[in-house]
């Protein structure tokens, strides 16, 4: 993985080891697919990261800076995936941040991951998401709930899983937004108080294809279909949950077309199962 | 900061780019006074890091590497302070832990902060704990709640800050734990749902000093008095909360004596206010 380091406005070698981001998971970061030299999905992504930021009070190099950058970055790939991490940069030892802190970030580039059209086995995580307002919704890096929610996955010979809150609420897969049909309506969890939200949400949310509600894990169990989405492998559907199993739904198939319609790299390849 | 990087057993001169713990705050940390070439606290300290590894999953490197490194970097150091970090080392874009990690970790040397004895002026957070019984108590790098509270706290011109959960019970300090006095008793709040056990709060408790006990804002507001207590400058008094003010107490006094019999570096020099 070759990286591109920054610090403010200047590249740099390494990552200097006082950086908070490494000390505190103190920053940003937005995943993004890459089509044909282009990343159709940045206003989104870079709205998020500017939300964030503000969110944490962390000062970002300017846009017109990280764009061109990311412009040189992702000239001549075809399909892949960039990776932008901002943290709020060095500081001392201790949580407070900086007085006049400089960011550093970092552009890196990844193969896409494989977007199989066969159903995704979903595990339901033991370990549940925490509710904290002051950070739900935004894509920070204090990821611990995702990286033990993964494990389990794995552990479970998974795909991806099924987080619900502390209270017991569904919120979302540990790196995808959940979408669930029921009487012919999709459906997504509100992410006020944890969770993330998505880009591939948020346009699914505008276009007023899924409507944001609350959900119950029996209401996601007896539902008509499953899918996930996020904004590298757009809408995923799902086969099972734990022991539950879901027929295919042309429903899934409509939302995919849709959005592949708006952005034709998440055009599906139908494989044979 | 001069810092000592290692990969496994082996030392390295820069972090790597995909470091997890930069992208996620995917590791642990202890932060230890030195005394003399020592870490007086070290057996705390470790076994706190290594329930920490466990819990995440982390493999740590070999404790007596570890323990020779240390002694290497604190050799001469007569006061100060040695942080140890530890991330799950180098990993692909995703939260999936790699099947086979190799640890980073990091000794750095910093210098002791000013240990007062005048009281501390707290600020009531507005950001508040969530609870995550499966993060709680160890010392993990995702201290964004902590990294926002403590830019309240210096917003608000306050030397440190009051965190509650979000059930609305007392926690603890930003970077300490706290010690409230009642009928002569001093009692700090559980870390089960939120918080870190500090390894000072560890040993109060161990000594029949200090019990465990739920604490309410108005309960911690109307106590007899206040401390804080860390591993880095014992237990300190705290004179305000918001605008609650508390007397100098002798019972906080009489804990330093306590701390400093058992463990010399903690004496405390009287200062004129």
């Amino acid at each position: 993985m070759k990286a591109r380091i920054f610090i403010g406005e200047t590249t740099v070698d390494v990552i200097p080891a006082d950086d908070r981001g490494l000390a505190y998971g103190d920053g940003v970061f937005e995943t993004m697919r890459v089509h044909a030299s282009m990343l159709p999905l940045w206003p989104r992504h870079r709205k998020r990261l500017m939300l964030g930021a503000q969110q944490l009070g962390l000062a970002l190099p300017r846009i017109n800076v990280i764009e061109a950058h990311i412009s040189e970055a992702i000239a001549g790939v075809d399909a892949g995936v960039l990776k932008l991490l901002v943290t709020r940069g060095s500081g001392g030892r201790g949580y407070a941040p900086p007085a006049d802190p400089v960011s550093m970030w970092m552009l890196t580039l990844h193969p896409l991951p494989s977007t199989s059209s066969i159903g995704l086995r979903l595990h339901c995580c033991q370990i549940r998401l925490a509710a904290q307002p002051a950070l739900a919704g935004i894509k920070h890096c204090n990821r611990l709930e995702q990286v033990l929610a993964r494990a389990e996955c794995d552990q479970a010979g998974c795909d991806e899983g099924l987080m619900l809150s502390t209270a017991g609420d569904v919120v979302c897969a540990t790196a995808a937004n959940l979408l669930i049909l029921r009487e012919g309506r999709w459906t997504t969890p509100p992410v006020e108080a944890s969770g993330v939200a998505g880009v591939c949400r948020g346009w699914l949310i505008e276009q007023g294809l899924v409507a944001i509600g609350m959900l119950t894990p029996h209401e996601v169990e007896t539902a008509d279909a499953l899918a996930l989405c996020n904004a590298l492998r757009g809408i995923l559907p799902v086969s099972s949950l734990g022991t539950h199993e879901y027929h295919q739904h042309p429903a899934v198939a409509a939302l995919q077309t849709q959005l592949a319609a708006a952005f034709p790299m998440f055009q599906v390849h139908k494989e044979v199962a």
